[in-house]
């Protein structure tokens, strides 16, 4: 007896409504991804364990799917080793695969393999799905799409106002009010620097987060628990109670960071950015429709982000972060190409998915079905139908023809479940006169028509 | 020292102008099946082994990518077991996952598992990558996509009608002149009957397919060859030479058929199909564009196809099969839900890639590049441009700014590089009268233009 089938936990099916939602995500992104001048590239599943050993730390490395090598696998692995069932080296042995965990380090990859062919800067974007052998849960599934957009080959600052004028007209097309959250890896640098603290960076912005919820108070307490003193407290404090406009907080940081050049550099192509997006004329179309916030405690990607940081929140449903990216400094390094900078974001499409679930942001005509079912009568009918139906199609109309002649009942109630909007019967009375009878199916109107009839009404 | 990297063999890399051309490609072929009713869906990279396994024959079990499980992988298997180093059944308890071989086998697992939420018939497509360990070779890779159209639940001739006409459909938008093969297997099976012979229609089929170079002595020779005596040869014999229009090697069929039910229910079959495709006013929407043959040596998939069979060749220029399917009674009987009938097509999307690079038929039109680029001067100019930009692009037109003030001859090699065909330039003179100079790539022609006459200019 066959088994009953499954799939492997943390993956799923998309079924036709999951899919036309999914691909209305996908193309509203990658249309204004296009708009700015970005082409897309695609990067196997597969890349060597070489390229993706050790990029994403140690726990990454254990999260990478592994694929076991062709042929005699085990031939070149001896009688100690097998038995010596160290799982993660062994595994190295038996496997010299794994599938892409996400779409930087391929990127990265890409680039050092065919630099010679790139023009620079170069602005790519990539949406193909990544694997992680993470603990599935709500929200967390092992296979997952990212869709990212990368620019490498250029430090101008003028990337990051791109990108910043990117995720805000990906939100705004979407109809998703979001905020944008953009901080400076060099200015938590500088704090850093300033109260000689440089390892508790993470540590300063997670305490300074909860002031909201714990007050002035609670964070200096919390920032003592975690070893600073009062003198690191003192030059903090202008900091911790941060308020006002971005520039207002621009301002009393940069009194903070005076000493650090590190901390002023960060301050400056932070204004930049923020002074450009905001000298456009409001509601031109430069003009952002979101608001761009500063925010000292956004931390992401400490470990790589060199210059600006990005993060992109939905305002009217609790969802952690839709968006983000960053500036990496050396993004080809670790495949020994250094000195290119790039600049990137990611959307995650299945957070963006849940969004616009939970606040019925899908349009109407984004479910890919047909606009209409041709009733199957039997074979004399349908014989007569066809040529209606190919000149339909021709016109651009998505339709069908139910193959089967089976009860009229069935036919209907598959239309209706498949929220096809109109249906085509065609009897003695419609082939006499060389017509047929269109009937809409949510108003229950129905009148005989001609085909030039037909194609208008159905394109109405 | 980083390692210079690489990918796994058999695998590719797809940039800006692949991607372009595969995208033109993958958008003409899902617009037709959309056209028809066919709704996508997606599978997961991974299936269980479980589900894999035994579906392509030992050969295929090899071809397996498989999966190493994650975490302790070695905690369940002994010492013994190791050591005994039977790689195909310690593959078997490493991993219970692996990469996806085909796209039909997922499908069937898809529609037992989702039974009760589809409307039957219920006709997908579904473009995804496959993955088999291959020996790679020109052509051959290791990782390639598959589009694939199916509709199951129904038993209805008029499906396989619908589905060569979507083969005529793709190729005439795509400009490939194509001619279209039909066989049915049950004709197949009929020959083998009335001759005796059942485990001796292939040989059959490649014998007398071989008529144009060797002959009808020739064919009889390696009938013979094969085990075929005088008087099975004798009943071969109208079939060796058949010619004539599909209706005449029809009928000359079914006389030697004429024992044979199922022989004669597989004539009746392809003589619907045939009919039916030809009963439409040439020219007219629902007539074909390209040739319909019947083809007895057609002998694909004959381990699972049960009734029609079909291929598509392109004509200009020497390349197998781009295109085929077939119809195959019992899709989901092997997990378990016997009596579903389905047919479907594939589309070859790497060797169709191939036909259109030979025959030079891309549009030009379809690289996906920008439309304008717009020159950087320095900060100054580039805080006039930006409004610019934002406009072009609101307009729907891809735009970039080239990020860096670097010398205006990298700017043009760039544009031209990137085969972007306008440029626009912003100096003081435009500058003072709210105007930019718009320049054509190709002609050297410029002028200066208004905000609204840059996009009139840049959208004709």
């Amino acid at each position: 007896m066959a088994n009953k089938p499954s799939i492997p936990k943390g993956t799923r099916d998309f079924g036709p409504v999951e899919m036309a939602k999914r691909n209305y995500i996908l193309s509203t992104i990658r249309e204004v991804y296009e708009l700015y001048g970005f082409q897309q590239i695609e990067t196997p599943a597969m890349e060597t364990l070489q390229t993706l050993m050790g990029k994403y730390g140690e726990e990454g490395d254990k999260l990478l799917f592994k694929v076991l090598n062709s042929g005699d696998y085990l031939q070149k692995i001896t009688d100690e080793e097998l038995l010596g069932r160290q799982t993660l080296k062994l595994a190295a042995r038996l496997c010299e695969k794994g599938l892409r965990y996400d779409l930087t380090v391929p990127f990265a990859r890409y680039v050092v393999m065919h630099r010679e062919e790139l023009q620079l800067p170069f602005r790519r974007y990539q949406v193909q799905p990544v694997w992680r052998a993470d603990r599935p849960q709500k929200g967390r599934y092992r296979e997952f799409y990212q869709f990212d957009g990368d620019i490498v080959g250029s430090e101008s600052l003028l990337n990051e106002v791109e990108l910043m004028q990117i995720e805000d007209a990906v939100f705004t097309r979407l109809g998703v009010r979001v905020q944008i959250k953009i901080n400076n890896r060099k200015i938590l640098t500088g704090i850093a620097e300033v109260i000689g603290a440089a390892d508790r960076i993470v540590d300063i912005t997670v305490a300074i987060d909860k002031l909201d919820k714990i007050g002035e108070d609670g964070v200096v307490a919390e920032l003592k628990e975690k070893g600073l003193d009062d003198a690191q407290i003192d030059k903090l404090r202008p900091i911790i109670n941060l308020t006002g406009s971005n520039e207002e907080k621009l301002a009393t940081i940069s009194e903070v960071l005076k000493e650090s050049e590190t901390g002023l550099k960060g301050i400056e192509e932070t204004r930049f950015i923020l002074d450009t997006l905001c000298s456009f004329v409001p509601g031109s179309a430069a003009a952002l429709h979101n608001e761009i916030v500063f925010d000292l405690t956004l931390a992401r990607g400490l470990s790589y982000y060199t210059g600006a940081i990005f993060e992109v929140k939905a305002l009217d449903t609790p969802m952690g972060s839709i968006s983000g990216g960053g500036r990496y400094d050396n993004l080809t390094g670790i495949f020994g190409m250094p000195g290119l900078s790039g600049v990137g974001i990611s959307f995650g499409v299945d957070r963006i998915y849940d969004v616009l679930d939970a606040l019925h942001l899908y349009p109407a005509d984004s479910l890919q079905t047909s606009r209409v079912l041709f009733i199957n009568f039997g074979p004399r009918e349908t014989a007569y139908q066809l040529p209606f139906v190919a000149q339909v199609r021709r016109a651009g109309i998505k339709a069908e023809l139910y193959p089967d002649a089976a009860k009229m009942k069935k036919q209907m109630s598959f239309a209706n479940a498949k929220q096809i909007p109109f249906v085509v019967l065609a009897g003695e009375t419609e082939m006499a006169e060389n017509k047929v009878t269109l009937k809409n199916m949510s108003t229950g109107e129905q009148s005989m028509v001609s085909p030039d009839e037909l194609i208008e009404k159905l394109k109405a």
